[in-house]
């Protein structure tokens, strides 16, 4: 059922989850996460789709392509976050519902870090608990899908 | 187990939730969110108790009070969230790992409400997804309790 | 008529009136104002009922309990007018419709004066007339009332 | 006798009240109010001239001339409330004792209406009462000319 | 001598003095600073009276009360020092001549904590200092009360 | 037929066109502008209605004059741009359909240029195409007038 | 002849055009709206070729590529107008003259839109007509090529 | 000769000079003070011609006029110096040499008058020196002007 | 006689005047502008004494030193003018009469010179005339010094 | 060895390097710096690689392939310099000791271009010798590697 | 014992104290203030050694060659405490313990004297007792240095 | 030959090299990293001299004194870097060629550090490599010089 599709997109660097800074982003690797995501999706009745990529306008591209075959948007845009308009008028555009997922807590970090421009078209946020913000966005969509 | 014990605070006009303005906060009285997260927590392993007040100060005992008793918070602090410095001592000086909450997405409101000023001694964030904002704090703790 | 009543809320510090600084505040006590408006509020058909506080947690307890009791608010909230998001919220969700008072000329002050964060969940507001500040807002709820 | 002569000073597009935008200014064109506050000023002893105009330049000379002749002036600026400091400086050169009037709350309006750049050289100010902000003005100097 | 009666004034957080982050605030517990002070405060003529609370109108409330029983005021208002206009007005209010005091150097902290809103109306600060910033402020008294 | 008729409104300094500063605004007169536009104007098979004034009062008694009469509003309000808020109310009150007109590009001059007050109530805006952002101008209303 | 050669880019999400926000953007495809502006320009002399991108990088190299080959550039970068000046040095870079365009009126909407860092290279910008913004831009690029 | 040829402008409530705030402005009034450079004007071989207005409008048609009759503008915009760029645009259009005029140090006043918007196209300005600004004005002319 | 005195006292990089950037500052050495200042002070009555130094130290030395000596301190503190706070103590603290001057006009240049932080404690300020700045400010002291 | 390798990366638009504004950028081609830097690089020991491109997330792609490959990162950003976050996180990721580069002098040019968000990751930024600006940044590897 | 030798500095005008300005910094001059320092100093331990200069250079000599010679530095920086960041680094470099003093109340002045760039690096900060503020120095560091 | 020669200028605290916080600044002497440019400048056919002062009057009295003896100027001007703009315009008065240093990456710095005044009127700056700082600045010159 197309409202059970999530899309889970990850934006740029996050190919390096696990590789690289462990310390302040756990050992787990991307395709780690994913699968951990996968498995807690399928107990909740969730079908998720996963895609990465450091570039903005494949991310945007993305976005659109799945308009009309997901109903859900999980995503961890990066550094994109704090600037990337473009990305946040696609968000704003194909209706997805949206989770905006930090590892870290972004606001304890650096000043430019405390400003998320796609915040105001997602639905919510959660930052700070590392791989867990990505579970917990999937309980997220779980719980509000019902 | 004291590791496993939860203080869950409300801020100011909480109190309300369900009676007033149920368009942005639902339907759902705060006795009735309390007692949906205690089941939640009851099936995850976490032994929850409740406080609210609309008293800064009344809260901040309370916070004090927790110390050595809980090992985790869970706050919604309303308004406080953007202005009470007096608040962020309190977490950060107490110790407990604390999740912050917000029903609403902050970030899609007034200007005012995108300020924190108790995010920084948080270890992470979640807004905007209504009562299940409460309940993926809850999940958040449990996971991070493990 | 529960339309009719009206409650008069008295901020940090305006317990002193008439007791401090008489070159800015003038001669009359907080209950000698308080007369004053009952007097005029008797006049024009108007049942006051007073409180002051210099608490902000027990103003806001004292606004909630106000619902359903009183139709109007009229408030000065001394220095809390220009941080207390949490007292903005609790008149916002309660719904009276409310006064905002201020003895004083705010806008001919110390420019952390010029701000009202709860101006903007107010109906109107009178500055800068002394005690006839005060009997100005029963007047307003007088007429507005009608 | 001099002291109860009243100028009361309309700014830029108030001419169109009651005319346009009744949603926002109500049904009572310019010439209504002020035959209410002539009205309310003469029970009150008051006697009370009117002017309007939509040149910067003309208020400020009817101001000036108004010197000597009037102890007061209720003033509604319009949106020369936010900028025209000719006009502060008018009304702080003449000595007349001011009202400054505005029938929306500008503090829950756009941004640059929350500034007002007379404030500071008027005795007080009275917005968001619609009409009534005109009436209780006149009521104001009643009170504070006794 | 009612001139050299001392109230001294500890805000939120500061019970928990001695018993939460000894590496910042030492390891001295608020009834050890106080001895100290007083101990000292006696050598030197001076009477102190002691008083902490987390709850800003509480704090309020102690000072309008001490007006007429004391003549200074030594205050560490913790966090509200940064916020707390209403602590500033119940200060400018009751004419206590005030030492303001913090243990730490605010102004190589966070940003927030180099904003002092109660500065302006006391005569001078002592900060930076630990415990000794306290014994400092008696010094301060007793050398200005001569 | 009313719909398609539109006033032309030139502000301050635009009435030296053609005669002054060659190099920024060419060599053609207001006059021989007008004649352009009313020439194209009547291709389209609108009338135009000119006026020029440096009195921004004129201005906006003019706009005010043509409620009912026109539909249409072209306007380059020359530096009244900046901050005539008193002439984006008359726009806004009026409720004439408006296109703003600049004949330089005003975002590659001065900072304080970047500015229009009047943008947000218009329908939209042309600069930088020289006398044919008139032109253009002219066409806009053709084009939304059909 | 080369002079009368337009390149037309439309930025990220304007794929989209007539798909989603309908009661935003109109109903035209972005396929129709680049029909009908051949039609205009081909009436108008002029010869036009569209590119779409959602990639930053890769209108950046299409922009290059038209050095040589365009004399004009008609551009609609989307929210990249916002953020990139690496569009805004491709543009100064290549020299081709340049007509910036948005449908909607970026003014009345979110104050990041209200800033263009691709206007000063630009030779002038039409906003808020909607589809008839870029039939405007084809006559200003008709205009000045003339 | 035309190139000594000098207009004198007085802007808003400067013909308040003498008559009002004598302790700021001194007891000469307007006439008084144009005497005086006249005088002093006649002795320096210049020849001078007085505007006084409080009307923006006006004030600009006087400069347009002063075209090929003037070659030098002393002006003491008054309170306009600090928002009106219509009368900035109009000095830099007509090209007159232009001396700028202030009685009092603008810069030791409130904050808005610390910032001229017509000095960028002024030669020089001179403020603080009483009705000397004006003297000293006349003689810049006359240095200058050799 | 003390009060007809007058110290010159030029600032940083003023002794390379007439020797660099003649295009902005003209041909004269400093000794010439002195020479026809002494000259110009002569005929006034005044007794010129002149200082010139790259070192704010020996500036604040040699003003300190003028106490007693001279009544009137003439100042081109060059662009110490925008960040000596403490020049500015110093010429406070003396009690000199003080005329700011600078030979270009400072609000036409890069915005750091837009600001003085000497203007509040001097009488008043001439700019922009070249060597005229200098002769003026001589008058200017012979015209209040009568 | 691997310690010796360089990656040269350019930015968006350095591809037209010697094509376009030689005025600002010189007459070299980038294939001729590359060769000059190749040569240099050569005679210190170094093994240069070089990558342009005009997108972001090419850019971020070469620079995580990099990783194990290059132990030095020399790198003008271009105008991503200025916004690019994304950049800033895959150096700060991929651990590569890096130079900044720019060949103008960007502390002299428009404000933008003052801010680079990616020098905080650096060892260090040279700026403003056009060509030499690269050469330098070899010899700063050569010998930072020593 | 050099760890009790104290370099005690007064910055620019501070030379003048007694002789200038005595109602805000009273009668006694440096000299007579250097004095009571030195018995108090005595009393308590401590050798003091005293120097003033209006020199930036001249202080930070001074600063560095109390290098070894002396553990403490008592500095009131005068005006340079605003802005000279040269004085904050020898500071810095020299790793004397420093406590910053003021004898007026820095934070109830004009807002350019609320900054000071030197606290940072200072210990603590004592300011707004007047003579006081010296002698309480002394004491604090009499007792961190037990 | 004079265009050869190189005046190299160390602000204040840089005689502090080597001999204070070696972990920041490295363990050479400015006697040391003077000697290193020397000999490398040697090597590349140009002539340094050096100076070294705390006083910003005595840089600027040396950046004059080298009018017509140098053409090339190296300067690290300390903390000077970030308000002197005293030093800015001898730099630009004088018209030597002038490469900025700073051995420390300023940009990652505190953000005081970020802003340099003289940027400006330099050629380049190089910062973040240590003493290779210099020696590149030198390299620079031979370069720029050729």
């Amino acid at each position: 059922m197309a409202k059970k599709r999530v899309l889970v997109v990850h934006g740029p660097n996050l190919n390096l989850l696990g590789l690289r800074e462990p310390q302040i982003y756990g050992n787990l690797t991307l395709e780690e996460v994913n699968a951990f995501m996968a498995e807690r999706g399928g107990e909740l009745g969730l079908e998720l789709e996963f895609f990465q990529s450091n570039h903005e306008g494949a991310i945007i591209d993305r976005i659109h392509a799945a308009h009309g075959r997901f109903e859900w948007l999980i995503i961890n845009a990066g550094a994109l976050t704090h600037y990337s308009y473009a990305l946040r008028d696609a968000i704003g555009a194909v209706g997805l519902k949206t989770v905006e997922v930090h590892m870290s807590n972004i606001y304890a970090r650096e000043p430019f870090r405390h400003t998320s421009v796609i915040a105001p078209v997602c639905m919510g946020q959660i930052s700070g608990f590392g791989v867990n913000s990505y579970l917990l966005a999937v309980e997220a969509v779980a719980r509000a899908a019902q």
